[in-house]
């Protein structure tokens, strides 16, 4: 049984007094993530300054039975940092250093709750390169991208953050601190302790420190917005430049017209062909300037041939900045502008993804929904926004049917029902529609060899 | 209690007469891997034809509690395939083939006793690569790589297997057939079960069915040897040439002077440069010739400066065979031309070569062994083999002196014992020395969650 009493004294003895929120407004901004679950307060939020400071806290809440969910900078996107079981929220958010960057070794180390977008300033200014970019990267945290796996555009070239992560430092429900891996790229020292740990959001342990790989950075980039009539026709001209051109491009965004004019109004900008069916937004990176203009040509022609209206080059950062910008705007506006709305995020063989469009496409209508669809179309991930512009009582109907729908779709197609934002709360009912009864069953077997008591995260991934 | 009666008989009408071995010189080529272990035989080999196949063998194994060693084409280096308990060798070999490339979605979907030569092959007619490139390509199989997950020269560039594997099919211990994971490079289901199971080497399932991810083909390839005065001057270019040129070669590789006498010899072959201290083995690739061969030239430079005798630029395939194959057979030259020999395996953080050379460069003539080093300069990945000329009754001892002095040395600097080989048998004894005490225990969880009853390849990896 959990017992909280007497725990925010002792807590406070641990983290000092200011680090242990109590009250419902101190709390409030740790009831929630960036999903639609509805806010679930904590019993206490405490702020640990350090892994010592963590792994006393967890003794503290094992000893009582008392949950904990550990939390980032809480940008999920299913309830993954929501206490929906109450306890604690234990947030990382004092843990946001770098600790290290080793040039001579191309790896950062880093605290868990370091902005995403100040590793990227921190490796960038030395010449380097942490790939992943998930378009929450000005205000999601490191370490909520290794719970997560989080991949973002530039995985198809690049890869997610698995392919990163060297090493993890983590305290374990019990409040033991274990390290595994460092700064070598290869490591067969048993079983890979680190990726179990990868995009088990926070239900096995409680990662406090992580070394990354880094890349050289290259030297030139250069981002081009092509139109399309429809996003079936984008998706197509997607896999003539990956196969057609020898060079997986640093990213190919997807856009529909619903997510460009979400993203117009939201901003309040003119975008360029706003009424173009889709838009694919594609980044090309290299050393050599004239090899990359070689390649936009190429590719612009590759475009046109397959019904693009238009090459759009980007010139300078600026004009770069305007174009990612209502790319990752498209969420939020979504977001603003409706009266109901929740995000899909599944992936299918990039090949497919004309067909999963298709399917889509007559479901959301049927059910009075309006639909936004955008995503990763260079590597399958295809996010949806289902919404309505005005209150209705049939939303969470009508929301679960188009949900099964597109999960339905997804499997069909030979994809995933959670592709980069995990499984959280929002899609635990769905894991046993998605994964074959033995691994659900592996699944929870891990899960008590981590978390015997059931203390950490609980209500989150696994039925 | 394991009981083999009667086991015979009813594998046999599982996988046929033919394929169930119980003489000992049937047996023979599967009580042994390529490592100094001393050879352990099975009471049985089988080998099925089929995932069906594969689940009823392990019913009937786990029926009885018969321990089943897995098998892929035994070219292991620490034991992991050698049956030390007795039981079942399950071997793979039959289930070789290559089900699917599917070039659109750019993955290939293979079984897990193929050929990774065969792998490489089949994809690189179509225009598409696998990087992962172990020495041993032309013999090992791709289910033994994901096994240990494999490493090779390319793996500072593009990666190990672990990045390459986007879903696997795996029979559990009881005969419960799993699949996870598919043709999405993002999946963020659950856990992901297949990382847990990759470097695993057969201890938690029978891996059945892999899909891979691939790259387009670099059309061009350069490949360039490098003679240099020692080993830690070498080492210390390699890091210049990574970050100088902000661009990682797709490998470089490093061998010392007796590592290339030794693949010379073996090869009855004149070798340039051959009294070299060290050479690197640079390669190159990409889709612009004119880009590469300025690469080449800059890197040349950069070596000059750092003190190489000259750098010389293999022209065509034949030449850049020749190179690769001395490389290649280092290991089978030191285990031929010595009385005495074994191998190490280890990494260190890459800037740190140099300083692992000189520590470990006194240890070994100490003991009166001689020691060749090579390996993977780029990663921080080395290799090391101990040997005696003549017969030496002091041989195991001095080995063992020596194989505690790397890995410490090893571990000091920041490195790992077991880079890409694996632990297996030989190198269960370390594990202690490498991993924290709750790193052991958890992994001790996960494989009594995997595999209860203990029955998949006991006495590896875990002390």
């Amino acid at each position: 049984m959990a017992t909280i009493g007497g725990l925010a004294e002792r807590l406070a003895e641990v983290v000092g007094d200011s680090h242990v929120l109590a009250t419902p407004g101190a709390m409030e901004p740790y009831a929630c993530d960036e999903s639609s679950l509805a806010p679930h307060f904590p019993d206490l939020v405490v702020r640990p300054g350090s892994t010592a400071e963590v792994s006393r806290v967890l003794r503290e809440a094992s000893l009582r039975g008392v949950p904990v969910t550990p939390r980032g900078l809480g940008t999920g996107l299913t309830g993954g940092a929501v206490p929906v079981r109450g306890g604690l929220v234990l947030s990382l958010e004092r843990m946001d250093r770098v600790l290290e960057v080793d040039e001579a070794n191309l790896v950062a180390v880093v605290q868990p709750g370091l902005r995403l977008q100040e590793l990227h300033r921190a490796v960038e200014s030395r010449g380097l390169f942490y790939p992943p970019d998930p378009a929450s990267l000005e205000s999601c945290s490191i370490g909520g991208n290794v719970a997560v796996n989080a991949g973002g555009p530039r995985a198809a070239r690049y890869g997610i953050t698995r392919h990163y992560v060297l090493g993890v430092e983590a305290v374990l429900a019990d409040g033991r601190v274990m390290r595994y891996g460092g700064k070598t790229i290869k490591n067969t020292t048993g079983y890979a302790l680190p990726h179990v740990l990868i995009g088990s959001e926070g239900t096995l342990a409680v990662i406090t420190e992580v070394t990354v790989r880094l890349l050289p950075l290259p030297r030139e980039q250069v981002d081009v917005l092509v139109p399309f009539p429809d996003a079936g026709g984008a998706a197509r001209a997607v896999g003539e430049i990956v196969l057609g051109k020898r060079v997986i491009p640093a990213a190919v965004e997807l856009m529909d017209r619903a997510a460009v004019t979400a993203a117009a109004r939201f901003l309040g900008r003119e975008v360029p062909h706003r009424d173009a069916g889709a838009q694919l937004l594609i980044q090309l990176d290299g050393n050599d300037r004239d090899d990359l203009e070689a390649q936009v040509e190429a590719l612009g022609g590759l475009c046109l041939d397959h019904g693009a209206a238009d090459v759009l080059v980007a010139t300078g950062p600026q004009a770069r900045e305007r174009l990612w910008s209502a790319r990752r705007a498209v969420l939020e506006a979504v977001k603003r502008l409706a009266a109901h709305a929740d995000f899909l995020d599944v992936a299918v063989p990039r090949a497919r993804i004309p067909d999963f469009l298709d399917r889509i496409g007559t479901v959301a209508p049927a059910w009075g929904l309006d639909l936004a669809a955008w995503g990763h179309a260079a590597d399958g991930n295809i996010h949806l926004a289902a919404y309505c512009p005005k209150p209705d009582p049939d939303w969470p109907r009508a929301l679960g049917t188009l949900t099964a729908a597109v999960h339905g779709a997804a499997l069909d197609l030979g994809g995933v029902i959670a592709s980069e934002h995990g499984i959280g709360c929002l899609k635990r009912r769905y894991l046993g529609q998605a994964l074959d009864s033995s691994s659900v069953e592996l699944m929870r077997g891990v899960k008590e060899v981590f978390d015997p008591q059931g203390i950490l995260n609980p209500g989150k991934i696994l039925p």
